[in-house]
Order: structure tokens, then C-alpha cells, then sequence
């Protein structure tokens, strides 16, 4: 259970880090939409491992196969398939640690409450999984860019070094200019130096992803439990190492009163706008039009190159050290998964409040 | 759309404000639980407005009627409908009101959606729809407190004053013993002070409410996209003016390094226990026995009494002072709101479990 | 579990039969929809007990509360709730038969799921509990009204009494011109005497309900498993009494060879038409503009007068006989039902459709 | 939309007829089930076209990878996917009919609700879909038989030739013995030159599958709704061609009065039994422990040989014949099918039912 997201745009991922294939369905996406083949390659092309010195050795070809659901290139309506084999897997690496419980991963809570684990590299609970989230985020982008809606994410916090400016005082479109995926090219530098100082010292290091989406219609969320940011923040944790996540002014909010964080509105060109955007363009769980901004915290990766202490399945004491091929700081990589898992949320709202749009009732 | 939550205990909330009652209907409880009356009125006492000089005066007698799935005190199985009629409303103070957008509400949203408003209170946008979740919260708080887990929110921070302890050191059981919900008496008086004083400016504050779940078993929580503290942030971000979500170390992971940060595992008493608890009781989604704990950030609420500017639904500009009966700090009574959800989800995946322990296949 | 329908437009109903009230929660149901108040009273009186010698003599007063989600006589778009109370329940009736198993009642199954039972009126088993389908399945009439979809099921069957014409043939308008709801006035006759003659006995009769859907849009229903057909067939199966359905020539179409059954398409005034319509309306799931038809066969109501052996929860051997006040024959009165759960299938698919109709696509 | 079916154990089948491939992902099986390869390749060939005189002559292969959630011969708990390439695929044949709308196939209904359509051998409408089905149903199978739930379905009637005894006075083990599935070797030769000489004329024909369940535990179902029968209806009635479902003594209890139908409960080796099974296993849509049986009716297929009149999506009058390589009659073929959905149900209603089954709460 829990692998499927979405009501209307539904997808299902499946795979094991190191079984045959990860993928994913998509059910629910609108029928002749063009394929954009670039986009689907583009979005992989920045999730996977091995694109450059901060990230992971390990190479994954990413070719992709769609099984089913295209036709002519064209969306057919019918549940799209897409597959992405697993390559260069060096399950080997993993069987000195296949009985460790190892610190911060999930093989203990796994075993426990299965019974079985596919130890080789993390099975089901390995980031890798987040390739289908991707794939299936590809899709979700066609539609949005059909409507003008845009999301762009960025890195804006590793470890202590942060943007101090707000994404309104950024060149977003500068985000892919560096390789840590933050569009302040000083702030990157520091932070590219960070994150290959950890690596050096078989460290690993979080940060921050901020995420703004605009071009967003009125209208979209739906009130009480489904609110726009409700979905976002649980599609935002389901994010491998994601332990926070906060919208509009956010935490920082706490921090101002009332009369001080009140967006109040006013009109321009005909149309009701906010003056200012504290509530991150979410009013009541519905979208009101302005830019949608918020941020998720990642953790440090748990798999770490020095030594640490632990136990086995058997119950047994071990000190141990991982071997395998992995990030100290996933943080650049994972941009495309939270506008991946940005771009599920919206368009299954849009799809959701298609019905209040129909014709026959306006 | 988006009034129901939860897969197997499944509620279903419904009311507007100044509508005839609110209420919830619960569908998946266990049969014969014992109903514990007097915890559904201790927890609606704890929500419920006019409860003291820190909160709104609206009066609500919060007569609980039980419609269905109760039978000689025990649970039936089948839906329990709870039910609390609306008295005290005044409308009348709406009316002026009723066309103005007031800032960071969602009059405009729902209007832009809908094309149609219940104006009186906030319809359904008010927080008083709440009161339904607390009501299902008592009935899953009466399952779990049977499996011995137990669940305790207390306001952490109001405004710029913040607990500086962790909930390890606090005495949690004191959280009753002051009429903001903090365990601290020292922080609060302070706490108590700054709303006393926000409400005199005719102001709002907001805070972070802090959550503690304490005797969860191994293994809830789905993998993937319904891990444990996904379904938690959600839950907390349906919440009205929450903004922001994180558990265990949270954002402030981020500052941490990986070797700092994760969580090794020893043996207690012959079980699997970590030596800290940075993960805050979850590992990839699943709990690990652990206590989860967890914040949930408020901002400031928008109906506050000074003079604002904003404009109407006939487009127009306004200037005017909302006269309605409002908290200046709505923290202290979310508290029981928080833990409701947060029982909520628990029972839920804790029933979602249940197939992986059938007997036949252990 | 089980107490929820429909995916957009959603329902889910609540109440035992002597319990405090019956009602239902509609959460999805479109804005701005005029309540017709009316259409609401005469569905409910088609379906009430009492209404006829035919019928129960129990006398429901049937009044009706709307609790949430209409303001000013529309639609808000929040959920609504409807309650109806249970008034002149003489529960004492049933303190003779309270640990009677009685046959081809739930007594038996519920208990042994649950544990507990609501013993009296047959708690959440009775057949009371549609009245909850027959209100929502007004609101969903509302909304099928303004789209030019109607509805229309009649009694084509009591025990061995037929109706020999197809509805083709029938004047559906004069379904309520007799006390069965049967368009042909003399077979209707028939049937009337067949069900007093049945009273009499102190036995009880089955028959066969047919339904008609005109005007239906072509498009709708989602293939594979949510066929517009499938659901209505799960829909009318979860109807109490009810043991088979079949659509367009149904169990008829295995005498036909598919060379006489396959409907050839046509055009008519410039659209797509089939000259025959074996199909019922339904191809590959998704309508086709033509009429759906489809049966619902309802067996014998179980309860009767005449005595009958069983064995009580203390597995004792018992005869006895029931003196409640039940029906000889419920098809009658089923007639608002079906077409309660028809309507409400219809106006979910129409809804779920709505996504392939938007502008921005088309 | 609507490719997915359950709700804890859960199945999306996704996959067009002469697509790349066709497959299923099931989410929700247990873990720990050691994987019965021959169960699955058993049934495969059970529904596999080609395997006799009576079927069409498209040969498929039907390897099938399991591309994750299985690991060392054992399920994981994580998602199941299995699939099934396309081979032998004559997509050629089609392209003369590619603008024809078919007689009662989903051509029409497919290109209005679309907009698009693959119409290579019927693409997502094809039958070929239901391999996924068997596949999935194999798993589920594979925990029924741990329980001792055992389902076996049987063809009962082939146009006019019907077996005339019931399934109690069968050696159903016997179904297999014969190309047709009839048990009863008598009628299966009958039913097989029906077959044989409509395959000659170029015509198709019905019939009805009927399905027996043995050995299911009291009390699964859930009330209302989700009536275990209803459940298996709509999983019936989601099969290709199928136009009716009944259960139990089903359309034949409406000439049955009450007292003639009602099953009497007694009591053997200390456990409840009823004296007779019109019901057919099920009162108010929960298990009682007795055999479920019902029946399904299949009209017969759309595909054939003889030629046909209809119309052209350019909305031309053409007269036409199908090519294909199709079957005369697919009711044989369906057995396997009508299992895997029978098995589906059961398994996600036995999950259902755990909760209530807890060891903490009995």
C-alpha cells in the first residue's frame, strides 16, 4: 500500500532499487497532449546520479520505455506506462551489509513490519524510487505548460550557507547555471565547496529546495482537508530525507502579528490581487492567483562513508562503514523531484476543479 | 469536494459556521469500543471559545448529539454521526461585512470558486468546522488510548517567546495547568502577557504548537507516498492558519551533518531502540517505536479589530474593522485540534495495518 | 467501512433504523444548484413506508433537516447533510427477537463481523437506511434535471406477473397512476392482487424493477473497471433485497447470435446513432446517447408472518414468527431507490467526465 | 481513469492490444507469499486465444517478467508488476477498418470521450486487457489458497444449450476436461459443435459462466455499499461483453415467495450453518460461510466474420467485414478471467476485514 498519489491524475510507481525496473502508471491523464520527449529526458537528465563531481558515481542510463497509453505521440487518455531499467547495479556492494540495520535507514522498519527486505541498495525505501516521480512529473508539466501555469525550484540552503534574497530578487532562470542548482551564483560556489569539503570527509549535508509556481488560476484546492497546500506539504514529504516543509511566510510567520502579515487586496488591470503575498498564494486551501511559494527541508543523507555504530537483524553490535556509491549531498539532484511532485499536486487540482468549470452550469 | 479524510477510519466533516450544526461522520471504527464520554467533552471543552479571557467570547454550549453507530455505550461498527448545533451565532454582525474580501481569508477564493458564499462567520472557511475533527479525534483517541499510545500537544512558542527546552526535559502533564497550554509556567505567563497585550491593540499572534506520541508500535506507515509523517504534515496543514510542518529535527537538520544526525541502533531490553532520535520516531515513512514528535507553525489569525484596507466584491475599496467575536491568539485552543488529527492519522494507519498481522500468514 | 459511494460527487449515509436519525453527508455536489424542495418530498413519499395498503404500516413522519451546504435556497458547494429523525419506532417490538437469527436476515453476519448489533428494526441492516440514498439521490436528480437527463424505473415484474411490452412500448408517465408502479395498468392490477393475496398469507413476494435513462450525453463511464454500466450494476446490487441486474439484452443476449445483436451504426440529423439498442446505451462502458435500460431483480423481502425455524446467538433451536410491521412486497416502493442510485452513478460519471470537457483542451 | 480496481489490495492494469506491452501493477499484497509460477502460467493458458480449435488463432507467447515486489521467489510487500509483451501482433489488419466505427464495439464511445483512439486491434478496449487481470488474480489466488478459499468457475450455458443440473450435483474438478469448461461432458460436446458451427457461419456466440467460492471465512463484506456481492458484480460486470450478473437464486428468487426462499439457520458440528443457500453465501452483503455462487452472462462478442453496415468516423454509410483474428466464442476463455476478478474481490474484502479481526480489541 501507499505507492499510489493522486484522485484524478492517479500515478503508481513501482520498483526496487536493484529488481529490474522502476516506474511508473499514470491513469487519468488527458488524452492528446503531445508528448514532449525533451522535457521527459531534460527532467531525468537533472535527477540522475553521476551528472557530476557533487553527486553519485553511480551511471544510470535512464532510457526510457512507454508501454502503453501513447499512440503517434500522443497521449491516448489510457493509462501511460513508463519503465526505466536498472543498469550498472552493483548489488554485490551490498551484501556485507545486508543484515545491518544501518543508522537513519529504513531496513529496520522495513523488516519489521514485513518481514522480508531486498537488502541490494535499499530496495523499495532507496531514493531511487523518486526516477518514477520524475517520469510521471514530465506529464504533469506538459499539461501545466499548456496553461501557463510554471514551477521552478531551486536550492536555497546547504547546510549553513543560504540565498539571503527572496525568489522575487532572483534570476531564477539561472538555476541550471550551476551545478548545486541555485541561481545565486556566489551563494552556489560556496555551497558547490561545501558539499565537496563533506564529501572529502565522508559527510553528508542537507539544505533547503524553494519552490515557486507561477501562472496558477483562482480557484485551485479544495477547502477542509484537501487544501492546495496540504496536498503539497504531504507530496513534499513523501520525498525521501524531506522532514519539513512550510508555505508563504512559514515559520517565519510566527514571528509577525496580524496587522503586520495580512495580504490585503486591491485591483490591478481588472483583476483582484494581493498587495503583498505572506500567505504564499493560498487562501483557505484555494489558490487566489498570486505566485505559490514555498520550502522543504532535507536532511543530511544517512548513508555516510565514516565508520558508524549499529546492530544486525541478529541483534549483534557491528561497526561498519558504507561502500556503496553515494551523494553526500542530494539536495541539487532532488530540484526536479520537487517540482515533479509540485506539478502532480496542481494538475490533479486542476483536473479536480474541472467540474466546477462546466458549462452547462456557468 | 475534500471534506473527508483518512482510508479506513474514515471522517467526513460538514457545517458552515452560522449554518444550523456542524458535525462529522465517522466511518471504519472499530465495534465495541466503550465510549468515553467524558473525553469528547474534556476535548471540546479544550477547543471551545469563551473558555477564558485569552480567547473569543462567542459562548458555544457544544451539546454533543450522537445520531448513529452508538448502542448501549459501545461503538456498533457501523458510521458514528456526532453532531453540534450552532446557538449563540449572530449573524447580524456579518452583514456589513458580507460583500468585502476580507484580507488573507477566503472570502475571495470561495467566492472565485463557488460563485456562491455562506458570509455569516466564515461559512465554511471558519475554524469552527474544527470542532467536528476534535469530536472524531475523541473516538480514535479512545482506540489508542486501548493500545496504550498516547498523544500530547502544548504550544511551544507565541509570538517571539519560545520554550527553550525539549520536550524530554518538560513536564508535559502541566500543559493544562495555564490557560495557554505551555508546560513552561515560567514562558506561559510571558506567552499569556504578549496575547493579553495583542489583543488590547486589537492585534493576533501566532505560534508553534509542539506534538508528542508517545508507545506507537513498529511498522505504521505505508512506504512511498503515505509514509507516516506525510499523512501527519497533511493532516496539519489542513488545519486553518497552520503554515508549516516539520518532525524531529526538522529544519533544523539542515545545520546538521549527516554523521551528527543519524540515529544509531542499540538494544534495550532485548528490543531494537535507537540512541537519539533524530528522525523523530519515523524512518522511511515508518515508525520505528520511537516517540514522534513533531511542530506545527500558526501564523497570526487575519480577523483582527484594527482598521484594514481591502476591497469588495463589487471591486470596490474599502477601508473597515471586522467587529466579530475573535481570538487574538487562536494557539492555545489548537491544541486539542492538533492532537485530534494527529490521532486520527495514527488510528488510521494503524488499521491499515492490520493486514500485514493477520494471523493466518504469521 | 462500506458506508461511502461515488468519487466526486460522494455520498455517505449513516443511521440504524431505531436509532436517533437516518441521513446522509453529499460532499462534491455543484454550487449554486436550486435546492428543489419539492422533488426532494416526492421521492421520499414514493419510497415511504405506509404510503399504501400495499405497504408497511409503520408511519414516517419523514421530515426532513438540511444541516449544512444549502444558503438561501441553493447549493454551496460544501457538503451537505441531510437528516431525517426516526419517529413512531416501537423498538419494543423487537425485544422478543433480539438474539433470534433470523433467516436470510444480516442478524447473523453482523454479529459475527462485529461482535455487537443494534438489534432493534434491524439496526443497520433495515432497509431504512435508503432512505439516506433517495434524499441525495434528489440532489443528484437537481443537477440531472438542468442537464436534460431523466430517470425512470417502473415494476416490470411481481412474482410470476410480467410486463410482456418493452419499455418502448409503455407509457413510463403513468408508473404513479396505480399503487405498484407499474406503467400497464391492467398487469398492474394483477400485481396488486398478488401482493394482498401474499399479505394475506403472511408471506412475501419478489419482483423486477426496470429503469430508463433519456437524454444521457455520449461519454460517459471510464473503461476498464469504472464502466458507466459496472457501477451501476455494484449500485443497484447494494440495494437490500436485490440479487441480480443485467443491462440492454442482459441475460437475454446469450440466446441471440452476435450477428442479431450487434448494433449497427446510423445517422441521424447529423449524429451518430445506433438503428438498434441491444447494447442498452453502454459500449465498451461509455455511453453512446442512446437509452440506458437495465433490470434490478429483488428477491422475496425475508421477513414474514408465517412461522419459521431458526436458532438464537445462543445457538438454541427456536421457532417463532415476526411481528414487526413489514412489507408483503417492497418492489413498489424500491422504485425511488433504483432510481436514487441511478442518479447518483449518472451524476458522478457526468462529473468525472468533466476533465476531458475543458476549454482549454478542446 | 478507471483502471484500477481495490482498496487495499489494488490493482492498475494499463496496456493497449498492440502496444508495446500489457501488464498490471498490484499495490497491497501481502508479504511473504512464496510465488506459485505455475499458477500464473496455468492460467494464463487457461485464457490464452489459440490454445484450441474453439479459440482465435492470435498466438501469444505470454512470457511474463515480474519486473518488482517479488525477491527471492517471495512477495515483499512492495508493488507487484507483471508483464506481458505484445507479440504476434498483426496491427496491419486493422488499418482498413481504422475509421470504421464497429458494430457495439467501443470505437465510437472511445473517439468521443478522446478525441484519440489506437485502433490497432481494439487498443485499450481490446479483451487483451484482461490478461492483466489473470495475472493479478493469480497473486490473489495464491493467498486465498493459504486460507483454504478455493474458487472455481465453470461455463454453465452456451447460447441455447445449458448444463441443466446445479453445481452441487457437479464434479467441477471436470471443468477442465474439455475445450469448452463445462463440466458436464455431456453439454460440453453439444456446446463445442454450437461453437464450431457458428465459427463456420462466421457468427458468434453467449453464454454464462457461473462461479462457485468455497471455504470463505464468516464475515466479509461490508455493509451498505460494499456489499460483497455488489463488489463482485461490478467486477463482473467490468469484463469485456459481460451484460448481467446474479447471485444466489438471483432473477429466479423473484418467482420464489418468501417462505419458499428464506435459509434457515441450524446448527452443525457447533458452528451455523443454514439448512438452504438461495442466498448464495451472502446476507446483507456479508459472508456467511456457506458457498457462493453466481452467474455471468456474456453476450456474444461483436467480432465478426459476416459482413456488417456501419458508419465511418467521416461519418460515411460503408459496408465492411472483420479480418481479425477473433473468436467465436470467448466464453472458455473467460473462466480464468471470472476467477481472477472472483479472487480480487475476495482477497481485498478478507484485507478489509483485518482490522475487525485485531488481536488487541478481541
Amino acid at each position: 500500500m501507499g505507492s499510489s498519489f493522486g484522485k484524478i491524475f492517479t500515478i503508481s510507481t513501482f520498483g526496487e532499487s536493484h529488481g529490474a525496473a522502476l516506474g511508473v502508471v499514470i491513469d487519468g491523464c488527458l488524452p492528446n497532449i503531445e508528448v514532449d520527449f525533451d522535457l521527459i529526458q531534460r527532467d531525468l537528465q537533472r535527477r540522475k546520479p553521476g551528472q557530476s563531481k557533487l553527486s553519485s558515481p553511480r551511471q544510470e542510463a535512464e532510457d526510457v520505455d512507454i508501454l502503453s497509453g501513447v499512440f503517434e505521440g500522443k497521449t491516448l487518455g489510457t493509462p501511460i506506462t513508463l519503465l526505466v531499467k536498472n543498469t550498472d547495479v552493483k548489488s554485490a556492494d551490498y551484501t556485507p551489509i545486508k543484515d545491518i540495520y544501518r543508522p537513519s535507514h529504513a531496513d529496520f522498519t522495513y523488516d519489521a513490519k514485513y518481514g522480508i527486505r531486498d537488502y541490494r541498495g535499499g530496495g523499495r525505501q532507496s531514493a531511487r524510487e523518486t526516477v518514477a516521480r520524475v517520469l510521471a512529473g514530465s506529464f504533469a508539466k506538459m499539461i501545466l505548460n499548456k496553461l501557463g501555469i510554471h514551477i521552478q525550484a531551486y536550492v536555497s540552503q546547504i547546510h549553513t550557507i543560504q540565498v539571503s534574497k527572496s525568489y522575487l530578487e532572483l534570476d531564477l532562470a539561472q538555476t541550471e547555471s550551476n551545478l548545486v542548482r541555485c541561481p545565486d551564483s556566489e551563494t552556489a560556489a560556496k555551497m558547490e565547496e561545501a558539499i565537496l569539503k563533506a564529501k572529502a570527509e565522508g559527510d553528508s549535508l542537507g539544505g533547503i529546495i524553494s519552490c515557486v509556481v507561477k501562472g496558477l488560476p483562482v480557484g485551485l484546492g479544495e477547502p477542509v482537508f484537501d487544501k492546495l497546500h496540504a496536498d503539497l506539504g504531504k507530496a513534499m514529504l513523501s520525498i525521501n530525507a524531506v522532514k519539513g516543509f512550510d508555505i508563504g511566510s512559514g515559520f517565519e510567520s510566527v514571528l509577525r502579528k496580524g496587522s503586520e502579515l495580512n495580504d490585503s487586496f486591491t485591483i490591478e488591470n481588472h483583476s483582484v490581487r494581493t498587495k503583498t503575498n505572506h500567505s504564499g498564494g493560498v487562501q483557505g486551501g484555494i489558490s487566489n492567483g498570486e505566485d505559490i511559494y514555498f520550502r522543504v527541508a532535507f536532511k543530511p543523507v544517512a548513508s555516510i562513508k565514516s565508520e558508524q555504530e549499529s546492530i544486525t537483524k541478529q541483534l549483534d553490535n557491528v561497526k561498519f562503514s558504507i561502500d556503496g556509491r553515494h551523494d553526500s549531498c542530494v539536495v541539487p539532484r532532488a530540484v526536479p523531484i520537487v517540482e515533479a511532485m509540485a506539478a502532480l499536486v496542481i494538475v490533479d487540482h486542476y483536473l479536480r476543479n474541472a467540474s466546477y468549470k462546466m458549462q452547462a452550469f456557468s
